[in-house]
């Protein structure tokens, strides 16, 4: 087994530490992204409105008080909130934590200080540090390992305390962090309790703690639980299964993600962790080869993963519909989770292609423009115009509104805490260089490098990398290029441009400060053909641009056309229009459901087949999918049928 | 107001009886089914096995006790089974009064006699009766109407009570559910509680108790219930909506089906019986209005209801995916229930159509030959291979296997009520005659006429009709000709045979013994073509026999040839095979998914499309759909890839 460091630096604030894999992640604070940038905006609205968006909701459903109530010894049963609610909080100190850790700022500063004060003074005395479970008038500790909650709450606390300790803070917060950690070693430790719990969360979060903290027993006890998975040891529940748990089967010996897909992808992140740092190339192969068919057959094209709302769950393979997609936008978070990890262990292209595309299509499109509301779900397409957005607590599952908060609220402060981190998802480097992985403008400071990237992507194609510092000696900078980017051409030093291929671009040669390098990536429209065996959209295409996916959205609509009367001729090719495109089409007036069944006559050929009345020609125009239902309620899809 | 008849003759076993409309239904004993004809080989499974098979399940659960523990005064909240478990007693209680009503069986009839004495013992002074609330121990009475259902377990009782005195015993059994209904009645009247149950049954069950009782006010009752309905009343628990339960929407102004499919057909059958015998004409528009638009876009091809796993729903217009498809069986029993009181109000044949469709299809797909397991999901497309067949209680939502019994079984029974008294919708009478509905081997006794009808349907097309006694003078019979049945032929008395359009044959009269009548119905493969805006079949054709809905299981593929490689050809037609048929098709042998996405490569134009490798020709074996799955795990489907 690989050694852990007892210590790591926390210069550059770096989420995710293996102790081995091929590659070190950037941190949050070598990166800095321009604040008009794609990303920058992104970051600067979740900075300055998300973050607080959050806790007054969480201070108004009464949440963090479930923390003073514990303190008070005022616990009952009809406390406010599920019983992961306490887990929305860790994860707004985790988001805060990053954010601090980028650039200081007072006022939040003292608003976190209050938040982990009132955490911390509803732990118990030896480290165990609940609001649902464990105290007067409430269930016992561990009496629910499947639907409590209590580990899952405990890896969001510890992941919160990494951001601070890693942001420079070894304070309360990582204190109490550490205390629950000792206390979940204690209990569930090899001689301890034999459990798993039913949300996977402290496996990820504990592999992390122990890079973070130097603490060797985390990772073990984070071992401990991803091997102690898939042996059926978790109660289920009428209309559960174990399935849903990922406890139907080993993470070894499984051969794709299944069941609920946010516990799914939690839990192979942290089954990364712990195969990377103890050098278990089996149980590596094991959620490689998940992932792979994964992406092969469950996964969407915006980069979404779940495509059943009932379980929140993975369909089987090809069952990707369009419009019941649930696509949730913490599944999309996960995603990334996982994908990074695996990409640090191997350094291959493709996990950092499915990063992009999740980033782009997936983690932009919950949160709307002013970050104070969200899409939990995130389908490909919308039948019926959603609901005018309600100021209030919204069903989670409602596609077609961003809403300011949810019953089950998991995706807002997941959203806040990725991009608060963002940064450090678009850069890693290794003993020779560094690579460039999603490129945003801004400073990079890596691997003996600094560099600005210029550009306006992915509006634009045009990526600048000009060298401000550069190591002594040769080193090594790897640009990527999508796998979409057939035709991609790079320039280096003024030189004429030349093409390059999907993948990695590797230079390896003595930089100098000055050097210049501009890659220009074909963000045209394209169309994209869905496999065969995808049942839900066959006799369709899609339409994307760059790293964006599009789709047509009502409001672009003529009057009185409605998109499930829509069907697009694409013989004459797509063209550009804005951030979006263009393609011709037709829509047909007539859709009233008529009395009878909507299946054709008994002896209808192909050339009978139910014909809708008054066919029209027009354009359509298509927009980033990241940007629909801005406008209103409206209808929209991904996937657009094709003509004849 | 129509005046409700104060006795009804009980004479002829009829399980609905408005007091207006178009029509009255035959009884369960005026129509005598063949034992070995189709339906008549289910019914004497039903009979044989089925009843006996759900009985020992719930003695075995623990669900019939719950009436002995109320008894005894030893009720505990960890009670057996859900809070609708006394349902489940009710619709065993009613099949088997069904079953007693076509033909005598002391040992079935001793079983009956025990059940009622059980669940009477465990009725209040004051005429409640529930094992789940208002006693000791328990929650108390009407304290959870959104979920408690204890006025929808007041609703089986009712209808095993009117099953029992239309069968003409007016014993134990009725004189509970009249204590239950008035009870209800003082509970709920117009000065009463101001609620609705969260599932609806009581309506339909108090019209229908009215008519049998000649209680005027139970059908009073049963239209307070519908009228307060959409009104916001019920409690709308986390993760639920208003729309779950109807109750976003009065049924006066809704204008669709939505919500929990099997809530909102009993809802809309009660509501058509209300509107009935009070002659409210606004309301029966309402519900007529609602079924078309129901089953105009949500409604599969198998007549199957219900597109969502999640809360067991419709989905929205168009949104009717295959593999899916919830189309719960009791949906189907449900929609028949519905589509009948319609048909007897209107008189007119879609309602009938839809009923055949139904039954075929989704009814009896649902139990196995032997009758002791059940289909309680009905989707069109299987991707994997259902688990083997488990010997226990199994989820509720898995396709692919018939299973014994599920967690929630609200589908073994519900089958057993319906086919226990199935033949009392094979035909209908009013003043100038007899219609006559499906077509089965059996005896026909109604409205003056018996009849003996000879036929292998829907094997075979042809329906032999000879009349054994006939009214006095001119009298009307008509005989439903279904609307896929182009080209059907009808021979009066031995003459030629003559086109008749689907529809009604009508003919009008002086029938005398001896007449015959042979109607013939192509019941030749046919292909059928899903609306354009069902996108979720869209490129797919389904191909139909009669009444029957035909599929290609994996089972009879060439091995190694797999489902999701299936594509057919039709331009060379389809052949007629057994009871099923034969197209010809390709399949593609590669089927392994890929480490990317499942979408196409970005330049792709349409030649280009993701082609999977060695496609082989093949002929496509199709089965009834309503006999997939007899033969073990398999994957199946009914809308079939077109090529090219």
């Amino acid at each position: 087994m690989t050694v852990l460091p007892s210590t790591v630096s926390t210069a550059s604030a770096v989420p995710v530490v293996p102790s081995g894999g091929a590659l070190r992640g950037a941190g949050v604070t070598s990166v800095t992204l321009d604040p008009a940038g794609f990303w920058g905006v992104r970051q600067g609205v979740n900075r300055a409105a998300t973050l607080r968006h959050c806790l007054d909701w969480m201070e108004r459903l009464g949440w963090i008080e479930n923390f003073d109530r514990v303190a008070r010894g005022e616990t009952t049963v009809d406390r406010p909130g599920w019983q992961f609610s306490d887990s929305e909080v860790y994860k707004l100190l985790e988001a805060m934590a990053w954010e601090f850790g980028r650039a200081p700022d007072d006022e939040l500063a003292a608003l976190f200080g209050r938040l982990v004060e009132r955490v911390a003074a509803a732990q118990d005395a030896d480290g165990y540090l609940n609001t649902a479970f464990g105290h007067p008038g409430l269930p016992g500790r561990w009496t629910d390992l499947a639907m409590g909650h209590e580990l899952y709450n405990a890896g969001h606390l510890l992941q919160a305390a990494v951001a601070r300790i890693r942001t420079g803070h070894d304070d309360e917060l990582v204190r109490v962090a550490r205390r629950a950690a000792d206390q979940i070693c204690d209990e569930f430790g090899e001689s301890g309790r034999h459990g798993v719990c039913g949300h996977p969360e402290i496996e990820v979060a504990l592999a992390e703690a122990g890079r973070a903290f130097g603490e060797r027993r985390y990772l073990e006890q984070a071992r401990l639980f991803v091997d102690r998975r898939g042996r059926g040891t978790l109660a289920v529940r009428p209309l559960l299964s174990a399935e849903y748990f990922q406890d139907d089967e080993p993470v070894r010996s499984a051969t794709v993600l299944r069941g609920h897909a946010v516990r799914a992808l939690y839990l192979s992140a942290g089954a990364v962790d712990v195969a990377v740092d103890t050098g278990d190339d089996e149980l590596l192969a094991a959620v490689t080869r998940q992932w792979a068919a994964t992406v092969g057959a469950r996964t969407y094209l915006t980069g979404g993963m779940g495509s059943r709302h009932q379980d929140e769950g993975f369909g089987d393979d090809w069952e990707l519909p369009a419009d019941r997609a649930y696509c949730e936008t913490c599944a999309g978070v996960a995603s990334v989770m996982l994908a990074w990890r695996l990409y640090l262990a191997s350094g291959e292209v493709r996990y950092v292609d499915l990063i992009e595309r999740t980033l782009f299509n997936v983690v932009a499109t919950s949160p709307s423009a002013d970050g104070r509301a969200f899409f939990y779900a995130n389908p490909l397409h919308q039948r019926e115009p959603g609901a005018a957005a309600v100021d209030g607590v919204n069903t989670r599952a409602e596609g077609g509104v961003r809403a300011p908060w949810f019953e089950v609220s998991c995706c807002p402060t997941n959203v806040a805490r990725t991009l608060a981190s963002l940064g450090a998802y678009t850069a890693s480097a290794d003993d020779e260089g560094v690579s460039l992985l999603q490129y945003a403008a801004g400073e990079v400071e890596l691997g003996g490098f600094r560099m600005r990237v210029d550009t306006a992507y992915p509006s634009d194609g045009r990526v600048a990398v000009r060298v401000l510092e550069a190591p002594e000696g040769e080193a090594r900078l790897r640009m990527r290029v999508p796998a979409w980017a057939d035709g991609a051409r790079l320039a280096v030093g003024g030189g004429a441009a030349e093409e390059v291929l999907p993948g990695w671009v590797d230079l390896r040669r003595v930089f100098s400060p000055g050097d210049e390098l501009v890659l220009e990536l074909p963000v045209g429209p394209r169309l994209t053909w869905p496999d065969l065996r995808i049942d839900a959209v066959r006799g369709t295409v899609a339409v994307e641009r760059g790293p964006l996916v599009l789709c047509v959205e009502s409001t672009d609509l003529p009057v009185g056309a409605e998109l499930a009367g829509l069907e697009v001729d694409v013989a004459a090719g797509v063209r550009v229009s804005g951030d979006g495109a263009v393609v011709s089409g037709i829509v047909r007036h007539d859709r009233a459901a008529g009395p009878a069944l909507p299946y054709g006559a008994p002896d209808a050929g192909e050339g009978e087949r139910v014909e809708l009345e008054s066919p029209t020609a027009i354009d359509v125009p298509l927009i980033p999918y990241h940007r629909w239902a801005e406008r209103g309620p409206a209808t929209m899809r991904v996937f657009l049928p094709v003509r004849g």
